[in-house]
């Protein structure tokens, strides 16, 4: 009885049919989901989530991706509340930014200077704009299938795109050096930018490191000719290094997009760089009216002050594991396929039966998402991974019933 | 001594200028105003902001339209805490979006839907490209030298942008009834939109107010081509008629841009339909990370709630027209030629010597911006408005001097 279990959301659901185009937009929208899923949310503290009619779940996507620490988590919480009291919008930034822009250009290993805005589209559209400004130039190789945001120029649907809007963007395949060195052939002297997410993270499909040849040839040709290297590290950043997610590799890049997990929920977008575009970044004009907002800012301090000092990348990589083992273990046990890839913070689990497996689990009180990667938090424990495999015994069981 | 008076100020700016390029970006930097603007602010009350070195301003920006309640408003404040301490992101909205879409479709006239963002240019970008994907069609229209955002379609400075991001723009003179039909015939059957601000609020110029003529024009051109009719009214919107800004002119646009002050200085952008974009915009894909968050929601219903109910575009009017009409009266007392124009409630003063102006009323204690319209709020009182003209008494006298 579905009507019955789900009817707070349903009400919801249809009252939002009658004002909003297909009930939701974007990447929150249910329907790219199974049924089961609530549309609505309640509440959040920690790891835990609560749709409007009460069920809690152990989330596994952390808002798909903001709150790394977990929702309410004291430290932020004060130091928003802190900044609120003074202002937040005001006729100019407060000294947060200043300790902000500090604070990034001391953690994130290229960065020679940052500027903040809202959206991760806002941040890998002004590297975009940075690039071609210091370099004159046009073109820009992006991998086949990559996700860089929700504007004409990379949205994943051409609906109300122009052809003049991706005119001057070349495909690669991801980790694929001949087809890399084959595109900035192809851009010849008009090379303005490689961009490149921190690992390939597409939807519905099995993730992937890049290789350190892969990273340094992509670095090497951009050095070649004084072209930008784009890391898009919205999604991944501050979860894989703190000094941005290429640096295991050893390769440092131009310019840098990040957002998501930098303020632990609160809306934020960062791009820094390196002095080789440090004056094209003074002539862009780029700009909102909330991206000087303060209390951000200050969420953001916090943020990144508490993962630096409690090693928190450490403990998400062991919840990590602690998860893709488990996952792995009772896969086999029930003798189902399984495939997780990438780091282990941001799991990715796809196999056949994924629809009847996560909406078992969810109905036993886990938040998996069936083909887009997951991410873990600080919040969660060894006692909430063990609560999220128990919910997953659930749905390998429900996935081995189905034909 | 200035450097003894903005020692904190600037201090800050020359730890800004290592790490932040140029020392600020976009349109909060104060090297587009007078050297006697301070670049950081310490906090902000009602009306008022403090800077960093602990100057009071009676503030005529409202961060740029943001905080059209003024800062810390109860009930905005209330709201917002209330929806906080529940969640802001989580894994999809919470019952505030439904709310919240319902009361902008209730509130605004021409709307049967609204979608939610985080930027004015996100609200703009949007309703450019649902018109596309609604039309089929590719040519947006858009009158010379207005604002329409900060991405390379529409951002006033061309570092960084390419030909083709601009390859189907085709312009038109705001109010000239001649250049629109021109350009609408130069579409031709391509035609997708027409693009209009709320009035003209063109930067370092006199504002305009749309003519009905215009207007009207402009909906029967759009309805003859079965093109959009988008009104951007992410300045004006909510200062000038809840229903929306070109209301009062009897014109309903197909899609409306909002942001700036829907949510009393909370982030957030929005935009409404009709139902003949309804479908369209159900295909385009927008999206962003914190498109969901259900604070900055919280805080929108709130604002709009207490700007209706508290009739606040009439207080806000009447404080405008006492102002207005005591800058007039002081300029004429000391043979200065003022130019006021626009809107009362959002001020654009223009005259030679508005520097100097700028700056004594500044040291004065009321904020005032050479070249930039500005924005009251519902926080100004008349006692407020007689301190800023005692204030603009002083930048008169320091006007008058200036050879």
């Amino acid at each position: 009885m579905p009507s019955l279990i789900n009817s707070k959301d349903q009400l919801l659901r249809e009252r939002a049919a009658s004002v909003i185009p297909g009930g939701m937009w974007g990447h929150m929208a249910t329907r790219y989901l199974g049924s089961a899923y609530p549309q609505f949310f309640k509440r959040a503290d920690g790891c835990r989530v609560w749709d409007v009619d009460g069920r809690e779940y152990i989330d596994l996507m952390c808002s798909w991706g903001p709150n790394i620490l977990g929702h309410h988590h004291r430290a932020v919480e004060d130091a928003a509340a802190r900044q609120r009291s003074l202002g937040d919008a005001m006729n100019g930034p407060g000294e947060v930014l200043v300790e902000l822009a500090e604070l990034l250009v001391e953690t994130v290993a290229h960065a020679d200077w940052a500027m903040l805005q809202k959206n991760g589209t806002d941040a890998t559209t002004a590297c975009v704009t940075i690039a071609r400004a210091g370099t004159g130039r046009r073109k820009v190789l992006v991998a086949r299938g990559s996700y860089h945001g929700a504007v004409p120029w990379c949205t994943p649907s051409l609906a109300g795109v122009t052809a003049e809007d991706r005119a001057h963007l070349i495909h690669f395949d991801y980790n694929d050096v001949a087809s890399l060195e084959t595109a900035v052939e192809q851009a010849g002297n008009d090379l303005a930018a490689v961009v490149v997410t921190a690992f390939r993270h597409d939807i519905a499909r099995d993730q992937e490191l890049p290789t350190a040849v892969f990273a340094k040839r992509a670095r090497e040709l951009c050095t070649a000719a004084d072209a930008a290297l784009i890391v898009d590290d919205v999604r991944a950043g501050f979860r894989i290094d703190l000094a941005g997610s290429w640096e295991p590799l050893g390769v440092r890049p131009d310019l840098s997009a990040f957002s998501k997990a930098i303020a632990n929920g609160y809306p934020l977008a960062a791009i820094t760089g390196n002095d080789r575009f440090r004056e094209a970044a003074t002539k862009v004009y780029v700009t909102g009216s909330f991206w000087y907002g303060a209390v951000s800012m200050a969420a953001a301090i916090a943020t990144i002050r508490t993962l630096r000092d409690t090693k928190a990348i450490i403990g998400m990589n062991a919840a990590g594991e602690r998860l893709r083992s488990g996952l792995d273990a009772a896969a086999k046990k029930l003798g189902l396929s399984l495939r997780q890839t990438g780091p282990v913070s941001m799991p990715m689990v796809l196999f056949k039966k994924a629809d009847a497996f996560c909406s078992a689990a969810l109905r036993e009180g886990a938040y998996f998402h069936p083909k887009h990667n997951m991410f873990l938090s600080a919040a969660h424990t060894d006692r909430d991974i063990d609560l999220v495999l128990q919910a997953a015994d659930a749905g390998m069981a429900a996935a081995a019933q189905v034909a």
